[in-house]
């Protein structure tokens, strides 16, 4: 095994340790009412999960020299709120009325294991308790930056298109701006974040914002090829499944073929961004995505 | 007509255009994509109502002396801000999971007029374009008050809590706490906002705070007491509806002239925090929230 990939599943390994700690700590209690919202809440946050949203902003972070000396850092914070945003995003679009899963990250769906109502408010609470934790940063612009990638033009919007595009033929074009919402736009938003709070300059911003938007569409992609392709038990959900919702997915409107190739580009391009002699982690976790299995 | 009351009948009047403008200006346009939830949120947000938690901030703003020379104020944010997060509420609290209303500002639902899909995304899109709004006061406080009254020790919390309570026998004491979380945290927190954006001292901060809490409680005992007593046509919701979901309300709980007269109580004594010869805005506003029909 080459050192650059055992590096980077140590990296991965510890600081997915470092995201569970996070959330656990920032998380409500059970024991504190509501309990049966602070419970749904931490059954759905804490139930393992590449945690990559807030790795990706670590590595931002770490990559424009951010300090990690001292406890309960800013971007600790950061990384707990996207984490919970993402959490929030799945537990809403797993409901009967959206894509009407059961089983995500190996368990049961929020809904499924506690009812929609429960669910629904453990989503609009995961949402809230990651806008007070990116206040707590007291950077305003990570504020504005998070409810920008979240909103219509970004997450909410692309989950939008996704749920009016199932069931018809649509472009490569109009198949390409969903991704870049529904999931581009909050990993994208992750890397400037970890930037942001790192104090990066414009141009180092710039570069990182333009490698975070083409991960971003890699991993959506990579998605829905796991969808064709995946192993069940690896991906702790049901494969098969955008085919049988008749989801518009990028493979479907491109091929399988060019879908491969399509990833490979994006993740190739994003290496490229970086200096050829440059080796750094968040090259290893472009390519960490291009080679996930789940 | 006393002079006082032709005062907060204009106040509310010309602040509720205000406020209706400053919503139209800062929601998405029902022509730019995606355009079914633009017009859905446009829809719920644009359906009237009595704007009373901007217009609170307002009144706190201006008793705290806030600049109001310019445009795009912060205080303009903050009051489409927390109209927005209200009307949010309301869409997910409506759902058939919830409450299951079909009837809301004398229109149809959210649901029922675009579906639970588009109903629950428009709801999560109005939170987020909340805090979008709010951090654009550049005030981090007021991006934390705002999470803090929606959270799970907040809306969300009392929202759990009343769901739970349905068809039980609770307390007066449970009761208490479900009301000061389901509706008082909003409110207070909107007053708290107001001040806050005027660069209030503590000890006014902390006045005014005591006035939200008590306006905030009393608001929840007299729409519970309106649901008995008020006119379907003047409200534009259902009435008699919390008796039929056996909701725990605070006229089941401890009678219905016990309910007035704690309103009653709660105003007063909010009142009573100002100086008797102190005519002002805040003390109308409360007088109105007393007497309401709507």
């Amino acid at each position: 095994m080459p050192a650059e990939a055992i590096n980077t599943k140590d990296y991965l390994g510890k600081n997915k340790r470092l995201v569970e700690e996070l959330l656990n700590q920032y998380l409500p209690s059970e024991d504190e009412g509501p309990e049966s919202l602070h419970t749904a809440m931490r059954y759905s946050v804490l139930a393992g999960g590449k945690r990559l949203r807030p790795i990706l902003a670590l590595a931002a972070y770490e990559y424009c020299h951010g300090d990690l000396n001292g406890q309960d850092l800013p971007i600790h914070y950061a990384m707990a709120a996207l984490e919970m945003v993402h959490t929030y995003s799945l537990i809403h679009d797993d409901l009967p009325c959206m894509d009407d899963d059961d089983l995500r990250r190996g368990i049961l769906t929020c809904h499924k294991k506690f009812g929609e109502a429960i669910a629904i408010l453990a989503g609009d609470a995961l949402h809230d308790i990651a806008f007070n934790l990116m206040a707590m940063t007291n950077s305003i612009q990570a504020v504005k930056e998070l409810a920008q990638a979240l909103g219509t033009k970004g997450m909410i919007g692309g989950q939008m298109a996704d749920v009016e595009a199932e069931g018809k033929d649509i472009t490569e074009k109009e198949i390409t701006r969903i991704h870049q919402r529904k999931t581009g736009a909050l990993i994208r938003c992750s890397v400037r974040i970890g930037a942001i709070l790192a104090n990066a300059d414009q141009v180092l911003l710039d570069e990182l914002t333009t490698f975070g938007g083409k991960i971003g569409f890699a991993f959506q992609i990579i998605d829905d090829i796991l969808d064709i392709e995946g192993d069940q038990k690896l991906l702790g959900k049901n494969v098969g499944s955008d085919s049988k919702k008749e989801k518009a997915t990028y493979p479907k409107v491109v091929g399988l073929k060019q879908a491969h190739s399509k990833a490979d580009r994006l993740i190739q391009d994003a290496i490229a961004i970086f200096d050829d002699y440059d080796d750094n982690i968040l090259k290893n976790l472009a390519q960490y995505i291009a080679q996930r299995k789940k």
